[in-house]
């Protein structure tokens, strides 16, 4: 055994994430800034949560998708668990701070499902989500189309179109009722449905029936589940279905998207929302809006990581946890789904473009007995950092100029050191011009009195901004 | 059984975070900022890795405090640990990625130990730790110096005085060796020594004799490691010992603390580190510069939290992986701590202050038959929205003025809507000041055009920064 050990640690097979998690570096991580930008527009706060909780917060919560948690060994102590969305640690937090009657809080954190990874579509066992959820008592659908907004804005910009599939749960239900869906299998019967937009209408039938549907309600179904158009299409269809208005559900989940068709349009929304009547989401806690967000095909081309987010109104998920109820409407961003069709536009980032970014670049050249001038050039990136600006320099004594020019690779400006120019208090500054290193070497830039460099970087710097 | 959880689900007693867990809102979160843009200054990349890594990572890194490892519940597939550290981490992933020469990372992340918390000095079981490392082969002591500076700009953002602790592993370990300490009595020596700010010289020198050493050799090692002062100061005072200078080990060591010295009084923060020659650092796999940063008495009172930061060089871990050595040298901070001693500053946050930034609250007045012009808020919102601006209003079709006032709490501007304004193609905009609620209420502010209403904003929004 210790002999296979060694082995395996020389050849370094282990050397690996565990399945189904990733690294992530640079830019990729600084796209998150774009959501961030929206978030704290709509006023949110930003919450924290532990990456583990008790067993007990999680449980009877994701119905047959438990098995899908990750437990922590027992080592002595409590029993507890990964979390497996940001939803229900918020939900566990508001229950806890009867402090707080309104909250908008936002979340980016990694959530944690055992699931069978797909790497390249985006599916991972460790991911991202980010999560917008407005909480308290407010008029009905005024926060609704708020985050309906919200999520406008973030794809946007991400320069990133998409549609949002919407669909009423009290609907919902209803129309299976009506349909003749039998109480106990509306859940089953809507997740069946669920499915219409990876399977063909047969294929979902036939998976109906084999879940105790007579052929009746199967078509009955089918009639209603495979409409879809604008919120005002679809609305007045359900009023003009005199079996349909008549029931209580359906009468209120009607008023509810009047109302959301009115908002969503005085927010600038109202483009980008379908009205999906097949549309069911999976989870058990949602009790009014749904939602999900698919990216629109790209030349014809439907992309294949599916829904890049989702969400909607949990109104008694914290009233699960015995303290008080409290309604809540929200949205989880799929990052990493965001992030791989990004890559896809952009590929994959190479060593040198993994999103450093520096502003100033110090460098010093001088002749064949040149002493690098390496405390010059600390002390000048001292200058520049005291002023707040990004700095770097080469951290060697004696850098050669091939060295310092291609290590500047990506920095807008340089400050550049010679034995002549520091005897007489100046120093020179330049633009450096990407993609033409040569032409740079050869423009000797600005000669600026010390005292005056601050100045001099920032006014090229400000003169870039306004350039590009 | 049955009896009993259901007793607890309903007066909900377990309803907490896990022992050693919290939970983090608003504005605590907010100043990880302050961090973030001092490394972004250096050019620091951000890397981030899976909460967990393979067990086989993380073994014979940690030494005995390999107990506190978290380990994931066998659930069948690869046996995983939650992460103890960011730096072994980082050398995993430096050691796969072997198109890197030279990088700059830092990553604030958390970390997991099973130890006894004490939350009230700071000490969680899940805390934040915010690592930068530089990796590479430089010349000697560069980057060290610059890790040194970076950690100086970090708590001069922070506003917070402290001591940088400084040794060398080098000198350290050839103390003990010329003292008279057997090589294997070197690491538990060197951690007993390490306990000298927290207990009295006799009592450290029991532990040595406890752990073995002669009361000559411990008399020895105590005339060494009881010195500390400036850098200048202690390094002479190693060179006029003609026993320590004759040792090659040492001869190494003060080589490269002079060039720190010259390196760090170029960067400017020279004043703020003292040589401390009983400064040990529990882990084993540093090799050169140690250091820790502890926060200055307040008052003639020391703080409770200890060090607040520590790192050093260690430039053969990366190499225990079997592909390639990398140098490196980094600092950890613990953001936990500094949070700790900076909200004993600030006391702790109201619901109202937990730290939502909103520039703009969009209102609306009118007489007793006002409809509260729900629509028209939300247009407007969705005018300051499209320009970036942060905007929110009430989420009631017919707020109440002294509900919307105390909602705009915090916001420095107000948009006023009212029928006849809005009649006109016109809204109010006006400044609201802190405090003053209800002067703010009779200030009616200025009218300006619906299509003038962002640049309005804008030039209040300006005014407020350079009026603070």
């Amino acid at each position: 055994m210790a002999t296979k050990d060694t082995a395996q640690s020389r050849q370094g097979t282990q050397l690996k994430t565990p399945k189904g998690t990733r690294d992530w570096v640079g830019q990729d991580l600084l796209l998150r800034n774009h959501i961030f930008d929206a978030l704290e527009r709509h006023g949110g706060v930003p919450l924290d949560t532990p990456v583990f909780e008790l067993q007990n917060i999680l449980s009877e919560k994701y119905g047959e998708d438990s098995r899908l948690i990750y437990n922590l060994e027992d080592q002595g102590g409590e029993a507890c668990s990964l979390r497996y969305d940001l939803t229900v640690p918020f939900a566990r937090w508001l229950a806890m701070r009867s402090d707080i009657q309104h909250i908008k809080r936002y979340q980016i954190a990694k959530v944690y499902r055992r699931d069978q990874p797909a790497v390249s579509r985006g599916r991972l066992r460790e991911f991202y989500q980010c999560d917008f959820d407005i909480a308290g008592i407010y008029d009905p659908m005024i926060p609704d189309a708020e985050i309906l907004r919200i999520i406008a804005e973030v794809f946007q910009a991400f320069d990133m179109r998409i549609t949002i599939k919407l669909n009423h749960r009290k609907i919902l239900d209803a129309l299976f009722a009506v349909a003749g869906v039998p109480y106990d299998k509306i859940r089953p019967i809507s997740s069946a449905v669920d499915k219409l937009d990876k399977m063909s209408w047969d294929e979902v039938k036939k998976e109906m029936i084999e879940k105790g549907l007579s052929e009746e309600a199967a078509e009955h179904v089918g009639l209603y589940v495979q409409r879809s158009g604008t919120m005002r299409e679809i609305l007045s269809n359900l009023e003009a279905d005199a079996n349909l208005i008549m029931n209580q559900n359906v009468k209120e989940g009607v008023a509810d998207l009047k109302l959301l068709a009115t908002y969503i349009e005085a927010m600038g929304v109202g483009s980008k929302v379908s009205f999906d009547l097949s549309l069911a989401r999976g989870l058990d806690y949602y009790t009014g809006l749904i939602y999900e967000i698919v990216p629109d095909r790209i030349n014809g081309q439907s992309t294949q990581v599916g829904s890049i987010a989702a969400g909607g109104r949990y109104d008694n998920l914290v009233g699960m946890y015995g303290r008080r109820p409290m309604p809540c409407v929200g949205i989880s961003f799929g990052i990493d789904r965001i992030f791989t069709l990004l890559a896809e536009r952009c590929k994959s980032k190479k060593a040198s473009e993994l999103g450093r970014e520096t502003d100033v670049y110090v460098m010093a050249f001088g002749d064949k007995d040149f002493e690098g001038l390496l405390v010059e050039r600390m002390e000048v990136a001292r200058q520049l950092w005291d002023a707040g600006i990004q700095a770097e320099f080469t951290a060697k004594v004696r850098p050669k100029p091939q060295q310092q020019f291609s290590a500047s690779e990506g920095a807008p400006v340089a400050v550049i050191l010679g034995q002549e120019e520091l005897d007489a208090g100046q120093v020179r500054v330049k633009q450096l011009h990407v993609g033409d290193r040569n032409a740079a070497q050869k423009d000797k830039g600005q000669l600026v009195a010390r005292r005056d460099l601050v100045e001099a970087v920032r006014a090229l710097l400000a003169s870039r901004i306004e350039g590009s």
